[in-house]
């Protein structure tokens, strides 16, 4: 999964903007360190947390709230998404 | 233009998610209580800050920063967006 941030703490604002490229059925595993937005815009992602799975296609949207325990799954055409996160995702995991 | 919430200020999270609808041919002018990303879904918007104007599409980003004063213009096509504000707008607004 490749994310690459175009407004970020460098910028002076709040949030963290970007875009993430997810390879065909890649698979993230992730505990929440911030709040996390991302709007699909091509291809789809799964994402599981506790017992339900929801996938998102172009045009939806999936909020990962802090501290929330995630597994995202892309598929056979991998993925495109923009995200914004509040606070900045690099800096909360450092 | 249409703004509906699908996170904000009742769910716990520190930031409002919602979906945005511009009719054609529709101008707003706005000075920005909180930092606002749209993300074009469909459609095209035009985007003014001081002298200059950046017109997105489909699967770009626009960032907003708190205290900017912008004009955001639809066209023929009108508008789909998804936005994400920090703080939440409807209470900075109230």
């Amino acid at each position: 999964m490749f994310a690459g941030n175009v407004v970020d703490q460098r910028h002076g604002a709040p949030i963290t903007i970007g875009y993430g490229r997810y390879a065909p059925n890649q698979r993230l595993v992730e505990t929440l360190a911030v709040d996390d937005v991302m709007i699909v815009i091509e291809g789809r992602l799964s994402v599981s947390t506790g017992g339900s799975t929801e996938t998102a296609g172009p045009g939806e949207i999936i909020h990962m709230p802090k501290g929330e325990h995630v597994t995202i799954q892309s598929h056979d055409e991998g993925a495109l998404t923009a995200y914004v996160t509040y606070p900045h995702w690099q800096e909360a995991q450092a």
